[in-house]
Parts: structure tokens; sequence; C-alpha cells
């Protein structure tokens, strides 16, 4: 019998898996409430780019100056109950010029069709995450 | 040549929807920062329910009494590109034994070994969520 482990991620385990992220979660303090939301994205490790649209919550505010926010991605198997999950906090803003060329090439496809044309950073400042095995039987 | 599309769900679609969920993300304002984390979950449609260990500061904040929270659940093919993602936002609460017993036998399976006995109930105040297919080839 496999008892299952949960164990902490290194940051640099973390850097790893989420320079593999295409689709993570956006929260950050609204105007009028917690915001939660799934957006295609890239990163190097350093950087998370996200692509939004340009009259998005998101994108107003960005615009206005930076926001701190929580970003989170995984690879989370239901049947195995096993994967991983980084958290990052960091300040998302417009992308820079220097931020959209480092990740020139990988910049993050929208999957559905649309004016999705505002990329937005996420300077990481602290990261974390953890990886999971279930029990499993004899 | 499929365009792709992006739709918005229904309330009645969300609760379908949100009734598969056996894992999520849950956003709230912690004592320090915005706090995001992957949790197992349960629900109905109109309550969530999530397992916790007893001393995250989650069961601290719970305990001592309501929580603002957005919680999203989702299922991405990142093969095909297309899936569909529900965000609640509510409030977090210690479950009582009403909202225990409502999902008994579907309680939160927690997939890593610990101590996770507390469960949380989340009272679904609003939900949304979109369904999403992306461009194909001809």
């Amino acid at each position: 019998m496999n008892e299952g482990h949960i164990r902490p991620l290194t940051p640099e385990e973390c850097r790893e898996y989420l320079a593999l992220t295409r689709i993570g979660r956006l929260a950050f303090a609204g105007p009028d409430r917690l915001e939660l939301l799934v957006l295609n994205a890239v990163s190097d490790g350093s950087t998370v780019l996200l692509r939004t649209e340009s009259e998005t919550v998101l994108a107003t505010m960005t615009t206005a100056g930076p926001v701190p926010v929580a970003f989170e991605t995984d690879h989370l198997d239901e049947l195995l109950q096993s994967g991983w999950s980084v958290t990052v906090h960091g300040t998302a803003s417009i992308a820079s010029d220097a931020q959209r060329d480092a990740l020139r090439g990988v910049l993050p496809h929208a999957w559905a069709p649309g004016d999705r044309d505002l990329i937005i950073a996420i300077d990481v400042e602290t990261l974390g995450g953890r990886k999971v095995r279930a029990r499993s039987g004899p």
C-alpha cells in the first residue's frame, strides 16, 4: 500500500513547473468584489504573461497602475489523484516591450475568438507549490 | 474551418457543472495577502463543501466568522483547447450539520494524507461560467 504523500516544491521546482503553464487562474481585489479568472498564460519562471481583452476590469485596473495579484497554475490528474500546483504572488501591469520580447514566440495564445490584444505581465515576487500523490491500494 | 466560440453559461448550466467538481481553487483576502488555494471540493449546485486542515489560515478565519470568497472549478482540455469553467462568489463558514448531511457520501475526499478534518461550506450567492472551444483547422 502506497501511503501517498504531499510535499512542498522548492523555489526552483516552482519556477520549472510555472514555465510549463499555458493556462491559470488569476485572483485580485476588483472594485466591487474579489475577481477570480481563468486566463491563457505563459511564463519563463520569473514573469507571467497573460492575454486579456482591452475592456475587462483587469485591463482597466492595470492600465491605471500596478495591481497586487495571485496566480495559480497546476496539472492535476483526477484519475490518479495526483499532480502539482504552483501559486505566485506578485504585481500585474501592462507588459513592457522587453517583457513581451523575452517571451515572444510563446506569447499566450487565446483559445477563444475575440479581441484579446492586451498583454499583462505579473512580476513574480513570491512563489510556492506542492506535489501530491494520493494513497493507492496494495 | 471551425471559428471557435466562447459563450456564457446559463445559471442552470453553471449549477450543473458546479455539481461535477471534485477539485477547485479558492480565493479570499487573508490577513497578509490574497490567498489562492487548490482544494478538494464537492457541490450540489447551491453549496460548495471544502475540506481543509484545522490549522490553516482558512480554518482560523472561518472559525472566527463568515469569509467572502471566490471559488473556481473547470474542466479544460489543453489538447483540444476547449472546456468550461464556473466561478462562484459567496461566503465561507464552518459547515453546519445539515450542510454536511446534505452532501454526505460525496464529502470531499482528500488526495493527500494528513489531518484534514474541517469541512468548510460556501453559500453560493452568485455564479457565472463559460464554455470555450478553440478555432480548429479545416
